[in-house]
């Protein structure tokens, strides 16, 4: 089965071709274009050029498109891409204006012209389908609510591969199979819980809970600007302190909006980048405001996590993933400081030794074991995709 | 000593007048005005009340009043209620408009009309002053930060007299004779740690984590409308939702506010009440909303306690104050559920017999003691300016 994986930015596209034919999932063909005015015609072009190398022989060889769809209104899981999907992302492009129109273009371009093949759209908020619903509320008034001002939590393919993979490396096989038919499944019960925490810590970062292979929370609410401290978008931030911003800084709400999204995170305390290996070699040449937003993502990446431990009863694994989480052997280090009354013990060599792979930094006596997976997001889509379109063969089939 | 609290509200004025001689707290007189227009007016008229009642035999023997202020600008602690105070209370009015202005108007004419008495200001803001500074930032512009956006938070001399009653309940002198001085010494070095989780649940709520004796981090921030659901205040919410609502449901800023703080948080959900006893009826009665709003607001306890954990390192006393926390066995039932992990065990017979008294309600072999504590918040604060004053009389005659 060959998947494509269709990656749509609001000025870029990028796509990776998948053989997923041994379950595996072996790249055939990548390639990807900057300062796109038109999508249409540079999906068109990527076919071509796919067609072109020999990668396919015929377009009409791809079996599946996958999309990384982030949210849609009253819409989530791992879907078809059909009109339910593009209502749902156009019912929010005022909450995700940069993703929601460039996948809603992109989906109806696939459409057209590969009309035989299979269109899934995997939403970032799919994992999150199952928090009960007293921790995906806010307690806003009704309207703010039907207004679809709620929690949903993002990054949700990478959080749901480490819960798959999280389990496997606990020897859970038992969960890590509810994790992945997941969303052709549902949850399934398991006898014996297991408990995970997972750190996305990238440009862009959040913290799971998950509980027997589904997560029971996240960091990040009704959009990625909330959490942990984002590389120039705020993370947490008490909305009584927006009037006030309003009143005493004269800054009226685009103003504001672009603030927080954009001047604001490790960016806007460090004062020197956003990008998190700049402010580590300014802190380390004295810039007390970059180790002061280091020191806050630290801070803010031990509140969350320890903030699901009542609710998932437990600690069994806690993990890294994604840019910094993977390469940041010192923010690891200082994350697990002092937790050894709940089970978690670094090994200082394991972890300094480990960048960019899998590995188990804690200790052997560690009762907690602590793990670096890195994610290949494109690969666990379309894994994720092979899974749905497989599945509903085998119930078309039955 | 005669010390006299003085409450001030936007339109009300209490007052309760203390004697501290044998350092216990014995009140002798207490009243108040509702529909205050002039606080000046009410304020001489008290005092005559105190004079005719023969509580006091002329105003001359009070010898200090104490003032709950919220929070100043660039100031905080237990301390004397001079023109610093003043300033800054001026200088966060607009943080604090039904509060700061009425104090500051309250603190004045007292220095007038009580030339003599020692005025003491104990902000709520106090106990938070030892919170690391990567805990009292938030990632916003730097802009934001000098206009005094941060993490102040809030109810600090509750929590502040729960560390020192949790201490002396678990048998920490040490670490309670440290709380007890903590505005006159600062934190002290003590050998063995000591973690408390306490949790203030009223009409306003707030959960801080407290480590021997001071606190480490509180779930209300830059205002009160921060942190749990509140009676009509949001709690937490995604900043970006802000900007969302105001586009989708056309709403200009002082409108969101109002929404926020007025129409939000218990009532919001509930569309009941803002009074959890009536809110409690109702889901008896069957109400679904009724009862989200509080699986709600004890989900949000639950995450705020447990995100303490890794900064405090573990945790050996779990606390209920206030109205809901004194008085709510179910509530404190469930906060409490499947914690055994944790060395938490509730007693249920113990638990449900506690009402507005001071009880264990752990089981005898829970490791975590777990206690309701009534808190007298007029006279924490009376203890509070009897030790402010002892102190600068200590430091006087030396």
């Amino acid at each position: 089965m060959l998947v494509l994986i269709a990656n749509l930015g609001s000025t870029s596209f990028k796509y990776r071709l998948f053989d997923m034919a041994d379950g595996d999932g072996r790249v055939l063909a990548q390639g990807g274009y900057e300062r796109v005015t038109d999508h249409g015609e540079v999906i068109e072009d990527a076919l071509k050029e796919l067609e072109s190398s020999g990668a396919v022989s015929s377009r009409s060889e791809i079996d599946a498109v996958g999309f990384k769809t982030v949210l849609g209104r009253n819409l989530s899981g791992c879907v078809e891409a059909d009109d339910r999907v593009l209502e749902a992302l156009e019912g929010f492009a005022d909450v995700a204006p940069a993703h929601n129109p460039p996948y809603a273009a992109g989906i109806r371009q696939f459409s057209r012209i590969l009309p035989d093949a299979k269109l899934v759209a995997l939403f970032e908020t799919a994992f999150y389908q199952w928090v009960p619903e007293e921790g995906a509320r806010y307690a806003v008034p009704e309207a703010w609510h039907e207004a679809g001002i709620r929690r949903y939590g993002f990054h949700g393919a990478s959080h749901k591969f480490i819960a798959e993979r999280s389990a496997e490396l606990l020897g859970r096989e038992d969960v890590a199979a509810c994790a992945r038919g997941l969303y052709q499944d549902g949850p399934q019960p398991i006898d014996k819980p297991l408990r995970v925490i997972s750190c996305h810590l990238g440009g862009s970062s959040s913290v799971t809970g998950i509980r027997n292979g589904v997560a029971v929370g996240t960091s990040m609410g009704f959009s990625p600007q909330s959490g942990l401290p984002q590389n120039n978008r705020v993370g947490d931030l008490d909305s009584g302190a927006i009037p006030y911003a309003a009143k005493v800084l004269g800054l009226e709400m685009p103003e504001i909006e672009r603030q927080l999204t954009k001047e604001a995170g490790l960016l806007g305390v460090s004062g020197v980048s956003n990008d998190l290996r700049d402010i580590h070699d300014a802190a380390t040449a004295g810039n007390a405001r970059a180790q002061l937003s280091i020191d806050m993502l630290i801070h803010e990446v031990r509140r969350w996590a320890s903030s699901f431990l009542f609710q998932l009863g437990g600690i069994d694994g806690f993990v890294f993933t994604a840019g910094i989480g993977e390469n940041g052997p010192l923010l690891r280090e200082k994350v697990c400081a002092g937790l050894e009354e709940f089970g978690i013990k670094i090994d200082p060599e394991r972890n300094a030794a480990c960048a960019a792979k899998e590995c188990e930094i804690s200790t052997a006596d560690s009762r907690v074991k602590v793990f670096v997976i890195p994610a290949n997001e494109e690969l666990v889509l379309a894994n994720e995709v092979f899974r749905k379109i497989s599945s509903n063969n085998s119930t078309q089939t039955q």
